[in-house]
């Protein structure tokens, strides 16, 4: 089994605050991105790695892949305005039978994780990683007053990897851009075509980092977690 | 205005995996509840704390409430089963208008954050610290299958404190009783009452430590926060 993967990295850094974009901090020596990619490259099934960034950050990226020998990257190209034009652009150049789009700063994906996603091959056509929500969720009304209380126990975080058949999610994404759909995940356009995604228990620790606190919660995990 | 407190602390830290309670465990050199009842014990509208903790506690969370020199904590009293048993017990004790419940392992709420919260006196009843949600959340069903995924830009992440009128949060925990209703939260009562709970920004740092990945991210905040 050959196994394609997406990584959108065309983000803005916004909501770290800082001048670079997020995948390129540095995280125990190495920028956050590279962390990501290597847990890929080094997982068998990938065979095809498809980074998408901005246009002006194509030829750093590139250095940096080479510079850390990594060698499934077979694209680096330039992404669309928003995430899911990154990830469209992305699915052009794979030619597997099934994709795997995750958040390039997302860089504490473990194999198991990774391992459980996959075995909904070959009887699913889309699996996400997600986590039990911990919190109490409301929804809340334009005026900031509680419209209804949430039933937690049916509540899931998202994460990604997000798995799916790789020519379902063109059609879905096809179809999204044909509708221009709103959407905050690939999964959600499969959703849509009506088809089943499952739900594969992910970790914890698979934050996304997007916030300074994020940093350095990622800087803990990487102490604590010293095989990295 | 004077404003009791109840810090519901009979929980079992079971998630945590420790025999200790967990607000018992330490952070830079404090249990984790001492740090919590200092935030109230420094803020000036404050004049009544009730601890509810585990019979066999009681003892230990007295000393050590002594040994801190906490001042405002006026009872430490048996706890129930569930959480909302203990909430219910410590109001009995309090006789203020207004009340505040507070986790007792949320030792990171600001006074800058109590002060949002208590604008909501005199015109409304009840409100409660949250913050957006930044995880794409879906709905899931029994067979680990995406029943629906939600409008991120209507969900809340609920934390405490949750503020309400005294007499009207006894109310709804007796309602709650009567009813067997199972809730997550204090605001849920109250909503089941037909009231309106607006909900206050909080801040994402006010986390609630309940597992030991939550402990490793506390220390982080410490340190980044050295007034503490």
């Amino acid at each position: 089994m050959k196994i394609g993967v997406v990584i959108p990295a065309a983000g803005q850094g916004k909501r770290m605050g800082t001048k670079k974009s997020k995948q390129f901090l540095m995280l125990e020596k190495k920028p956050i991105f590279i962390h990501t990619l290597l847990v890929f490259e080094n997982y068998p099934a990938v065979s095809e790695i498809v980074v998408v960034t901005k246009k002006e950050e194509i030829a750093e990226v590139e250095r940096l892949i080479r510079h850390y020998g990594i060698q499934k990257v077979t694209h680096v190209i330039e992404g669309g305005r928003e995430r899911q034009d990154s990830v469209y652009e992305g699915l052009k150049y794979l030619h597997t039978d099934w994709v795997m789009v995750h958040d390039a700063v997302r860089p504490f994906v473990t194999p198991t994780a990774l391992d459980r996603l996959l075995r909904i091959i070959p009887n699913g056509r889309a699996a996400i990683l997600a986590v039990p929500v911990k919190d109490t969720i409301k929804q809340v009304d334009r005026d900031g007053n509680v419209e209804q209380s949430l039933d937690r126990s049916k509540l899931w975080a998202v994460q990604t990897p997000q798995l799916f058949e790789r020519k379902l999610l063109w059609e879905a994404h096809q179809l999204a851009k044909e509708q221009n759909l709103a959407v905050t995940d690939d999964a959600m356009m499969v959703e849509q075509l009506g088809i089943t995604v499952q739900v594969v228990l992910g970790e914890y620790n698979n934050i996304k980092l997007t916030t300074p606190e994020d940093l350095i919660l990622a800087e803990a995990i990487c102490k604590a977690c010293k095989a990295r």
